[in-house]
């Protein structure tokens, strides 16, 4: 069992989410696997860790080489649980997901998928987050297996450069099959909100987020036209936030 | 009045921190303020997003020239609220602040305050962060005044780079002056996690997120290094994630 890689799996939709569901018995395959997830849907969490309460992990499934907890915490605290606590040694791999929903383009920045994989990353280990671009409960993820299983091959065997990890997103199911993987940039897209404003019983205005995304990026080699290809986007990651190109150029004396 | 500058000020720390205060008082004096905070203390939560309930801002004071809204949103959600809802046109400058504690370094990827910055620049909203590198409630905000009004006076007259904006830290008062301003980089720097262990009164095990800071970043040019040496530090941000020197590297297929 000593030479089975140890993955931590996690999401951000959850300890029932099919996606999760789906993503360990893929990583079964490959690994030991521990997972630890969320009681509560963490989705649009971003990289929110819990400070002011503490984190209470339960055991759920104690397994020949494979354990589950759940906890009240966030996907970025799962992680740091895992790591540094729930965990007998540091994991070879982390991943995230299967997200129910696309996190290309600006959607890493909310995406409590994406944090997992970056906070593993931070820690300099390896980490794969995988969303299918599709939002339902019930979306269909028949299709996803063998390219997820040809990515974590890929990174289990040749690890990642240091302080980068992976976004990877995957089309829809339709009639089409996918037609391979693109490794791409981030688009510049955003939402445009509309927020809708409702009365309650007492005639407080309060308001639910809503919105619609919008790409105006035209650039070939992002993910967003990847994914509209019926291509799976691959973005490498990092967490250096540094407009690099203004460093030289700004001055406040 | 319609020639003073529209600015929103939010944070992180909540309505009634010190910090908050501080910069409203400091934005009033350079135009119109809307001051958009939230009930709860919101440290760590990162750039999320509220989608599983509602926001219900309340208007708390309405004066010539200043407004004040509490509510029960993120940061992120603050922001949001406050371009689409709250204010009657899009501010020309959006303020975040003044934390206690700094953001500098990996600190960015856990920070509420940052986020909201980000936020705004997602929006084409030219934004700037201030933090104190001191976390006590009682931290003393004598010394930054002077600071934040160069930086924020730069920044109107001048505008950010599209998709640029700023994360200021500025050191803790001490005997020596403030020697100036540096613009860097993001310092490669980590927490070390050591969660503390505590039974519950029904021998339940939950955990306390503690930790110490850990800069191996030894090169020069870090927002670490500046801030160690007394100086302000600035960092233009930005929020393309992707790790561009990899995108060419890569290979699935």
């Amino acid at each position: 069992m000593d030479s089975r890689p140890l993955i931590l799996v996690t999401n951000d939709d959850g300890i029932k989410a099919p996606g999760l569901r789906r993503l360990i018995e893929i990583m079964r395959k490959l690994g030991d696997v521990v997972a630890i997830s969320s009681e509560q849907v963490m989705s649009g969490m971003a990289h929110a860790v819990t400070i002011q309460t503490p984190l209470m992990p339960r055991l759920l499934k104690d397994q020949e080489g494979y354990q589950e907890y759940v906890t009240n915490g966030t996907p970025t605290d799962n992680v740091k649980l895992g790591k540094h606590r729930l965990l007998d040694r540091t994991p070879d791999l982390v991943v995230s997901g299967i997200n129910h929903g696309s996190n290309a383009s600006i959607n890493i920045i909310y995406s409590g998928t994406m944090a997992a994989v970056l906070e593993a990353s931070i820690d300099g280990i390896p980490a794969i987050g995988f969303s299918l671009c599709d939002y339902m409960p019930d979306a269909d993820f028949s299709h996803v297996e063998e390219w997820i299983i040809r990515i974590t091959k890929k990174v289990l065997n040749e690890g990642l450069p240091k302080g980068v990890c992976l976004n990877v997103n995957i089309p829809r199911i339709s009639d089409e099959p996918i037609k391979g993987i693109k490794v791409c940039r981030q688009a510049e897209s955003r939402w445009v909100e509309e927020f809708e404003e409702r009365k309650d019983p007492y005639g407080r205005t309060y308001y639910w987020l809503g919105g619609r995304f919008e790409n105006g990026d035209k650039r070939s080699e992002t993910d967003e036209k990847a994914l509209a290809e019926n291509y799976i986007s691959v973005v490498p990651v990092q967490f250096d936030f540094t407009a690099h190109e203004q460093v030289g150029k700004m001055n406040f004396e």
